[in-house]
């Protein structure tokens, strides 16, 4: 039995510093652990009680009558560290501590969560600052969160791992009311020690859990949570994550709240997208999709029939799933006949989508026919019900129809309830028809439920030390910068390096053509802006050009450039921006982007986590808006993609080999020349460590 | 009293086919009427009954005792045209078909709703296809909807307009739940004689509204409802619109419900913008903001003080404000001194924004105090506590504190409730603490509370058919349309037409330098494609150019062209576009955007309905992400913005006194040149009728 497991399930169970004041926060968790019928041994720690509701307390943790699987702390940080070093001395597996006063609040307060950490030894920590943990499948509860209070919790196949105890407890009632089961929910707290990627790990192998919700403030160990992530897209289990830290002022609450440093938000996105985890992007979907998911339908396409009995919300609905990219098509000729004949062919209902039942009246024969008709059609996908305010005084008459149709086919059903009415939300949660009361949530599941197969993760490059081999840190010249690149397969502009003016005529005259004079320099990373760029010179215009470049770099104070580059004239083509860097959370990113002012004034660009496979590089091409430049914008003749795609997997095998002495690297602009020609690097830099 | 207030406060109400059976459609009015206390006359009419719930029963409308102010038509499409035919003989002001099968259905159904405004001759109608009205402020029903079968309704100072009966009964079930109440709710449904404009203006007078919803799918009358927009603002009424129609198929949708053509989205946003109406994202916000609105207080800028006692809703109200643009800024020195003496100097709190008293506890004095120094801070225009868990057991302490403070400042303090606590959500929306159940709407809410004065209406430009006149209809060839946007002030490159190859060479030496050659024709909108475009020639290259180009137009086989163009080669500057064009629905709109690709493929626009205030120019112009551009992006001089809004004023200036005959221009490429050096419309077009 794992630490983890150990929390989740365990035999015996020491409650240090337990109160027999039921009302006190101390008090609650002998109380739940009895009221939701924990089975195995509990055992209460206080010097100052002989019992506790109804069970020996223990004057202190020698004293246990065995080593507990597993302990819960309630006392305060001045205290909680003897108490765990205790626990760890009489062979505890793992302990909560529930205090806070660590490294959430200040330098003191790391120093303490440090101590804490060395005083648990072999002993795994949940904690601190955590509420703990509700585990409903077996009835065994390890928390004092309030939301316990709340009478019924229904059991069920979602876990959810939380950095935080309160959206732990906001996610408990809320899916009480809505009729929505846990199987287990963790907070992590702190992470002194186990993390959420621990959790997730461990959940993703729990045979009671089939999907798992997460709240993220940020990721400790992204290469666990990845491994974590993988396995449960095997299994075929949805994680789903809400991460918060998308604004400025959010990360900054999220460090002062866990010390979770966030990253950067888009490559959280890019992690997220590239091992099959579903992003929430309202607290709200946080819980509808994974009650969704927990339905254990998937779609196979993203077109939608909408059956409602009133008609402004079926449109509601519709416009909302246009916005989130779900298609709401007319049904086909057989679907519309089958449909007209049902519905005494009322020419508000033919042929259209939503299918608006209103003056047909609500008939469960009617409904049952219809949802059929949807169902078996081979134009939809899913087929959402909308339920109206008739529907409050006899709900079963709708939901008695969807419950009925459900065996029959495998496609997803969804209900939207238009009106309040929280028994009806909870009625058809309950049955296994997924409900919603926004109009948003319902688009957002639509999309979450696309069955979509992940990829076979991409080897990793092994890092090659020969390839930064001999060159210095900090940023390399142009030259240096491309020979790298080049090595990998990055096509590059026709140049030749030289010192002098008398070299850069020759090599002008060898390349031919108009060229592009540039200065070489280590020191001068934008070499345009110091007038270190000269384009479109015929070769005997070189050499008075190299003197007025040096003539400027002077002026401007630059030192001395390590020679000229020149360079042939690439024309035409498509400007993109082709980058690498390391996120200080999650590692090493590549970026590609619209070229020109487009990236940074358009946020135009798509970013992956290393290592990628050629249908990420693909992927990365077509999300990006400039994807309608690629593909022959007003007459321009299509570019070639597959070249650039090409150059992307190049620049990631030379970033994945140039290993850890690669900070940064950018080509800037990559030139897409039309479809056959390839692509051209025109400029580059490697920032070296 | 104006037939809309007859509708509202009618002294006598006719229901027309009521039935003595309760628990039918038809039997509801009567009984919802009584129920909610109607003090006037009900006169039931149905030929097949005595009497109905205790009242007398008229068995035709041509035997009621008087000509009532009201009456609803609970009637099939079949027997409602002659009721309403009766009703409008006896002189009823006002008459509400609930009846559908009308113009939402099909032509048949077109064809039997304008017999039925037929039929209504002087008596105005509301419907037909809605569900009527409510009046929670007198106590007056006139609707069969199933939501007033919820027992408490409460009365408060939000009216309501839907052009959907089934949102208005979702919106009062969702907002009963809420404790949000309202004054007055109306559904226009399909609008044959009274629309939502006409019953905004009644609610914006109605001395029992403070804030009005709408639920739009599309405008009739948009000039009307500017109007009754305009006299909102300057009442200081807030007007919240959602509308339908963002995307395709919610369009189609919208048609299909109310016959109502739904304008494109994008010109709605500008309408909006305009006239001081607030947009709901979402459909909670459709309810949130009205109520946050309804509490009478707004905000002077965008920094929220956060108080939470839960860490984890802090962090993610924080984040969701950070995104809709609402600033979390840290306490100033003065509030974090008063805080650090409150808090016990505990450091998880001291001089961070959320303010997390975790560690502090849930005190009144304490939270008194707190919102208190948060209030009277100057570096925050509003407060929001955060409600977790612990305070499940215990509103009053928060809830107590909240409102305890609530009179010493004229700042809003809001609510945000983490766990599901619909009880606690009601109390205090119905002691005027506005309360949130998700994050995202209390920032959307945190958004619309913010004070915009709406400046004065520009004054419209009276059309001059001296503008156009002699002009075909059409395309009008570059010169022809500059020279029209050039009278109104329009700066244009300098060029000259010329009719052949010896004219446009003579034309070139006396521009000077480097100059385009453009073919001059109607026929041809898109030179370039056809190549009618040559930059960058000298003089004595211009007349080869001439050949050449007139032998690709036979080539291609247009039409000859009407002469040449010879224009100054423009260098540098930003590349704008900028465009007129009419919407079916709303009229005359003026574009601004990025110029090149970026306006198509980056969707980087701004639009306006015309007239537009200088103002109104400036804030395209910011709105734009080519602003970057426009300020100067690295190391460019910055552009001559102020030409930029001339040039845009001036060119709508000549939109407006074209008029109708004008049905699309376009400037494009507009270049805005370094600061003083103005800007030149390059290449232009205008399309007459």
């Amino acid at each position: 039995m794992s630490a983890v497991a150990a929390l989740l399930r365990p035999r015996s169970v020491a409650v240090v510093g337990a109160s027999a004041d039921a009302t006190k926060m101390t008090g609650r968790p002998v109380g739940y652990l009895q009221k939701y019928g924990f089975a195995g041994e509990i055992w209460p720690v206080n010097p100052r009680a002989e019992s506790i509701a109804g069970l020996r307390c223990y004057p202190d943790v020698a004293s246990l009558p065995g080593a507990p699987d597993a302990a819960i702390v309630l006392l305060g940080p001045d205290r909680a560290e003897a108490a765990v070093r205790d626990l760890a001395a009489r062979g505890c597996r793992a302990a909560i501590v529930l205090a806070s006063g660590y490294g959430e609040s200040n330098e003191e307060g790391a120093r303490r969560q440090a101590a804490l950490k060395d005083a648990a030894g072999a002993m795994r920590l949940l904690g601190p600052n955590t509420i703990g943990l509700v585990n409903l499948t077996d009835g065994m509860m390890l928390s004092a969160t309030g939301a316990l209070e709340v009478g019924d919790l229904p059991a069920g196949r979602i876990s959810v791992v939380s950095q935080s105890g309160g959206i732990l407890g906001s996610l408990l009632s809320r899916a009480a009311d809505r009729g929505i089961g846990f199987a287990k929910l963790v907070s992590t707290g702190n992470e002194a020690d186990l993390d959420s990627s621990d959790l997730l790990e461990h959940l993703v192998e729990d045979e009671a859990t089939d999907v798992i919700a997460v709240y993220m403030e940020g990721l400790r160990r992204p290469e666990a949570f990845k491994r974590a992530a993988r396995r449960a897209a095997e299994l075929g289990k949805p994680v789903v994550v809400y991460k918060v830290g998308r604004s400025e002022s959010g990360a900054r609450a999220a460090t002062s709240h866990t010390g979770a440093l966030a990253g950067a938000d888009r490559v959280y996105d890019a992690l997220f997208r590239q091992h099959g985890v579903i992003r929430a992007e309202t607290f709200t979907d946080l819980l509808d999709i994974p009650a969704a998911l927990a339905a254990g339908r998937r779609t196979e396409g993203d077109r939608v029939a909408i059956l409602t009995s009133t008609g402004g919300a079926g449109t509601l609905l519709a416009d909302n799933c246009g916005l989130a990219g779900i298609e709401v098509p007319a049904p086909d000729e057989a679907t519309t006949r089958a449909l007209a004949t049902l519905l005494d062919e009322d020419p508000a209902a033919i042929g259209r989508n939503p299918v608006d039942v209103t003056l047909a009246g609500l008939r469960p024969d009617l409904f049952r026919g219809a949802i059929t008709a949807l169902l078996e059609s081979p134009s939809y996908d899913a087929v959402v019900v909308v339920i109206g305010s008739s529907a409050l005084a006899t709900p079963d008459i709708v939901a008695g129809a969807i419950l009925a149709c459900q065996a029959g086919s495998t496609k997803p059903i969804l209900a939207y309830v238009s009106p309040h009415a929280p028994h009806l939300v909870r009625l058809l949660n309950g049955q296994g028809i997924p409900a919603f009361a926004t109009p948003e949530s319902c688009a957002s599941v639509l999309r979450a439920l696309r069955r979509r197969a992940l990829p076979p993760a991409p080897a990793a490059i092994a890092p090659d030390s020969a390839v930064l081999a001999g060159l210095p840190a900090g940023n390399l010249n142009e030259v240096e910068s491309k020979a790298v690149f080049a090595r990998f397969g990055v096509p590059v502009a026709r140049e030749r390096a030289v010192s002098d003016a008398a070299g850069a005529e020759a090599a002008a005259r060898a390349l031919g053509g108009e060229v592009v004079l540039k200065i070489l320099s280590r020191a001068i990373a934008h070499k345009s802006d110091i007038g270190g760029v000269k384009v479109g010179l015929a070769a005997a215009e070189v050499p008075a050009a190299c003197v007025a470049m040096l003539e400027r770099l002077r002026a401007a104070g630059a030192p001395a450039p390590e020679g000229f580059l020149v360079q042939e004239r690439v024309r035409g083509g498509v400007e993109m921006i082709l980058g690498f860097h390391r996120d200080p959370q999650l590692g090493p990113v590549v970026l590609l982007g619209a070229g020109g002012v487009a990236a940074e004034v358009f946020q135009d660009t798509a970013l992956r986590l290393l290592p990628i496979a050629r249908a990420d590089a693909e992927a990365m091409v077509s999300e990006l808006k400039a994807a309608t430049l690629l593909r022959g914008y007003r007459g321009a003749p299509p570019a070639d993609t597959g070249a650039l795609v090409d150059t992307v997997m190049a620049f990631a095998a030379m970033a994945g080999a140039a290993g850890e002495r690669l900070l940064e690297a950018e080509i800037n602009p990559l030139l897409v020349l039309p479809q056959g020609e390839g692509a051209r690097a025109v400029d580059g830099l490697a920032v070296l460590r």
